[in-house]
């Protein structure tokens, strides 16, 4: 990871966790595990990386890093509450997250629940709110691409896609749908909320999204990879476990170096697209490059 | 049920199924089961009181119907999934719900968890859609409204005070506070986004408002009391599991008799709230009436 994408990632991750400490006070009735559970979920873990796009892309066009980092904070709970419901033992039941406990093992399934539902709606509810975004038409438009990312049509879908996927038979126009909606959908709607919150131009915006696009699917496929080679006590969770159910990846289609080919050519054809910018463009360059790297 | 709400309830819930039907077509891929499960929970069954209460005040002061009806399907969702989730086996562990098998029953609980979720992105995804909402102060309005009802600081905390309430040692405020997240901010969210859609100012609001908190209360005495004597088979599911669970209720509170009388006087209140309207508020107070009379 390039130093200038450290520091900044570093700072977010700070502010994030701020944000969440602010917006999620521990009150002092029945509910208090329900916001322990929530805070459990989003403060002190993860790479702040939906934030970090978001925050990056409003950045590079000059819009409000206050308004930005609110938006942040909405993606990332939305991010947050779909691990914790994939945690569940009905689904992939991993006990470990971000190197510690998951939610229900925390705190019951119950809660799990009902914490990554009262996450959603924290998302919706900090995009919503006037105090943030004056301007209605930024506030709407927030909520549609947040909301049209995350349901059947984006993250959900590809949660659904993705347990199908384990019974096999997805070949690799099937699975690069699939990981388009699991998520793909989401780090694009992270590009295109910084662009909605900076007011950023048509043009601006085609080619932003040709970015997003380009590493979602080069996240995907380095996910893949390091499911299939990486060091699961770097990635403070159990690996392997694709192999193991039988599940169609991009790997095991292409085979591991024809799929590491493939992520960096993406990678490049993501910080093409950033060809109009200059050094003002480096965090976004600096995170596609990353996308690929990172030790999950 | 007086005559003109059952007509009015008969019409909205095939408005409200045929919403669900064009929102929800089954893709033609490994998604087909998660559309499925959706439909399951929210085509053909339940009262659509939420739908009611927020249609019969956008027309009462002559919003378009149109958009309530959107708004309405938006909050009916909500609803819907917080019974998919509530009925998961680490909740409520139910069966059946509308006199039909609960969507984990039908679908499993990993598609339960995920068409819950779906659900609550498609709630924000119709709200925020410009092509419903032209006024874009109208779709952040509604999404705030739904969002701060839906989460921690409404429903989903009045659930987790709902299991707190399971352990005993709740006192009357405490139940009623639990009850007024639980349902009553939904119930609330309903009126108020029915005012929303049709510009209501705030001096209507304000009676409404009054309304909407006195019918919530109303509606969770009747919960009580018919969890207490009701009917199993009308109800089409378990009922007496309150008591069962040596839970904190109203009628363990307040005895039968003064829950019922209670219960009369709150809707009486509501009605009375509604006294600036002549008989275009008809459908409001046969709704206030209905509350108490259901038989859930």
């Amino acid at each position: 990871m390039d130093k200038l994408l450290a520091a900044a990632l570093k700072d977010l991750a700070r502010e994030v966790d701020a944000g969440f400490d602010t917006l999620l006070p521990v009150p002092p009735d029945a509910r208090a595990p329900l916001y322990e559970a929530m805070r459990h979920a989003v403060i002190g873990g993860g790479k702040r990386l939906r934030p970090m796009l978001l925050v990056a892309t409003a950045q590079l066009y000059g819009g409000s890093r206050a308004q930005a980092l609110r938006a942040a904070l909405a993606i990332e709970a939305v991010h947050a509450y779909s691990l914790v419901h994939d945690d569940l033992p009905c689904m992939d039941d991993d006990a470990m997250r971000h190197g510690k406990p998951s939610v229900h093992k925390a705190f019951g399934e119950a809660m799990a629940v009902l914490a990554g539902d009262a996450l959603q709606a924290l998302a919706f509810e900090i995009l919503s709110d006037v105090n943030t975004f004056a301007d209605p038409y930024v506030r709407a438009e927030l909520v549609h691409a947040l909301a049209a990312a995350a349901g059947a049509g984006g993250m959900v879908g590809g949660q659904v896609m993705d347990i199908a996927a384990e019974q096999g038979g997805f070949d690799l126009p099937a699975i690069t749908r699939m990981q388009q909606l699991k998520t793909g959908a989401l780090l694009a709607a992270a590009v295109e909320m910084g662009a909605i919150v900076a007011h950023v131009p048509h043009e601006g915006r085609v080619h932003l999204r040709g970015y997003a696009h380009d590493i979602g699917l080069a996240f995907q496929i380095a996910d893949d990879l390091l499911d299939h080679e990486g060091d699961a006590k770097l990635a403070g969770k159990a690996l392997r476990k694709d192999a193991a159910a039988g599940k169609a990846t991009f790997v095991e289609q292409l085979g591991a170096d024809r799929a590491r080919a493939q992520a960096g050519m993406l990678v490049d054809q993501a910080i093409a697209h950033l060809a109009a910018h200059g050094q003002e463009a480096d965090l976004l360059r600096g995170l596609a490059r990353y996308i690929v790297e990172r030790d999950r």
